[in-house]
């Protein structure tokens, strides 16, 4: 229900503090031995504590049965509505290797491939040339001076593999453009065929890019090819500050989850943190300075997607030993979720409601839980709802939304 | 989901009769004693039967931490999306004050204030004058013949202290009109300007009242000025009888609520009920002659914006205890809910959903249910849904409407 035009007329400023504590994958399916999930298995003392004390629902992140990529379960989390505002795939890409997309880029992903003496693709992923080579490689094309226009620039930068980012920086570029991948082994690469008129001049330096990387290249083995694909242009989302009237940051150990909050106007915090203690020290670092600290737990997600029960669980009770350096800084409203459900029997994102719990000692209806996991999520005062929902409930319970009408 | 397009092809006619007995700000927080809300502390032996014998759940007036007003709030019920359908500020006051507002009127809310010689405002409030000298000026006003077009008529009604209406009747008035109030002193009230072509005529009759007001006004202490401003048309909601085939009345202390009632088509029923029990004895009165009753309850409200818990318990224990009135009529359908939820602890309105029980002895199912409140309402078998989705619910259990599709 989240209404930015809404929202911004009835947001009204407060010396409030919320946080959004994100365990990524955080939604798990009971295990056979005991009927429980990795959330409700865990010992979560503070958790529960706070599940007495607070409220407890479920939500989903984009819709009933639909498995939400990292991406747009961010979005929904943030208030933004994933079937109505997107991030296209390059910048997803580019912004997961800690690249800072701005407003004036056009993104797109790029595979090296083996192309032979027809300029035929025989391998699409170039025999699967390891990191190193893909760097070594960027590093040769960066150093190439490819000439395109005065006012545009180029960053190549490597990902993983045979895998790379090409972003395009200038004045009125656009991204409506279509993959230069055939999808197929045996066919050339197509051309970067522009999707509408504002994308023409950007597919044409694509192309103009294109034609000379691949002489700087036409020499290596087996990566003398490249292909790019998912091209976009930053999303120009509406700003946390504009929409929510909050100064918000980020704290994040994965860039991607950096770079998504970036794109909504958070405070990209740089930190050292590789424990959830010691980005909770960040938060205390930083707290003065900010309204809204999104704190990002990655590897509840990982272990699940590794299928591991007991690695998953053990991530949560990280968090949980955790929380009292997080309580301690008195914060007005906490919410305790996960951007999807990464069950580990599954060992992949799943469509399964999200538990959460929202925490506000002033104003939070105690729902009668006792421990916070995903039945009693389910049961719980909330309900279930939808993810983009989360950040009207925070601020209203942080007093920062006036009345609708008389 | 009110759609009324579709509710109108299904609704189809019967002998059915529903009643919505709303208690204003119903819903509250738990107290730290006993962990009980105002509902849930209350002994309710009556509506704890109706709800082992009904159903539960709890709805949003607006949305999720939208904290609603009265008028949105009572749209909402009705089945209103209150962020379509919108009632002007001019016309809620209007109708706050018991005044029929009819489609051909635009309404403005008045402030007398204090100008010095040059025309400029020295007090937005005029010193706060007494209502007793609001109604003395008013009267003035009203018998001054202020001449306007000779098809237009209009009326002028003292409000509280500094604050008054004014309504304007006649064909083709519009009210897309800016406020005169500059809200600043030291300005001088600004011309009502037409923000759209339809109410530029209507604007210049306002300016041409104003005029000729502020002559009749200017030897007046300290109300020598006065401001206008929220103007706005008759909503021309879709009315009851029209979407929903229902003769329906409202029984309501309150004139605002009798006037939102009757913008929406209802009967406003004149009695002299000041108790519940007078009220349930005025539906007795009416009942052969309408299939829907509003009943309104406004002191749970009050009461709760007084910051009393037990005073607004109270006021549920009493409904509860004139509840067999009611029951004797033998409604086909009852639904008891609020309009939003106004926690005591917090003194005003909130955005916590609001607490709803079903009773249709032929079609409710049974959810398990022992007693009316909060949580067992958060765990009802109608779970938590938009307040917009409760008239389609009671045509339903009603009988009066069709199968939608073969």
């Amino acid at each position: 229900m989240a209404d930015f035009d809404l929202l911004r007329t009835l947001v009204q400023p407060a010396q409030t503090k919320i946080v959004l504590l994100v365990m990524d994958g955080l939604g798990g399916l009971p295990r056979a031995e005991d009927d429980r999930t990795e959330l409700e298995a865990a010992h979560t003392p503070h958790m529960d504590r706070l599940a007495r004390e607070g409220c407890l629902g479920q939500h989903y992140p984009v819709g009933i049965g639909i498995t939400s990529g990292s991406g747009p379960g961010h979005l929904g989390l943030f208030g933004y509505d994933p079937l109505k505002y997107e991030i296209g795939r390059g910048v997803l890409e580019a912004v997961g290797i800690g690249f800072h997309v701005t407003p004036r880029d056009v993104c797109a992903r790029g595979n090296f491939c083996t192309l032979d003496d027809q300029g035929r693709i025989i391998d699409r992923r170039a025999g699967r040339i390891s990191t190193e080579e893909c760097a070594r490689l960027v590093h040769k094309l960066n150093n190439a001076h490819i000439k395109l226009d005065a006012d545009v620039e180029v960053f190549v930068e490597p990902v993983q593999d045979y895998r790379f980012v090409v972003v395009m920086r200038g004045d009125g570029l656009a991204g409506q453009i279509e993959d230069t991948d055939p999808q197929r082994v045996g066919a050339q690469p197509l051309p970067a065929r522009a999707r509408d008129a504002a994308s023409e001049r950007t597919a044409a330096l694509f192309n103009r890019w294109i034609a000379q990387a691949l002489e700087v290249i036409r020499d290596e083995h087996p990566a003398n090819g490249l292909t790019l694909r998912g091209f976009a242009k930053e999303p120009g989302l509406p700003k946390f500050q504009d929409v929510y009237g909050l100064r918000a940051a980020a704290i994040a150990v994965y860039p991607m989850y950096r770079g998504v909050a970036a794109l909504v106007g958070m405070a990209r915090i740089d930190h050292q943190a590789r424990t959830v203690q010691e980005q909770f020290e960040v938060a205390a670092r930083i707290w003065p300075d900010y309204d809204f600290f999104f704190i990002h737990v990655k590897y509840t997600d990982s272990r699940g997607e590794d299928g591991n029960f007991a690695a998953k669980q053990a991530v949560i009770e990280e968090v949980d030993a955790a929380l009292p350096a997080l309580l301690a800084l008195k914060p007005d409203v906490l919410i305790i979720t996960g951007d999807h459900s990464t069950p580990s029997q599954l060992r992949s994102h799943s469509w399964h409601p999200v538990p959460l719990l929202l925490w506000a000692p002033a104003t939070a209806r105690r729902d009668g839980s006792t421990h916070f996991g995903e039945r009693a999520c389910a049961r719980g005062g909330l309900g279930t709802f939808h993810a983009r929902d989360i950040m009207p409930l925070a601020l209203a319970h942080a007093q920062r939304l006036q009345k609708f009408g008389a």
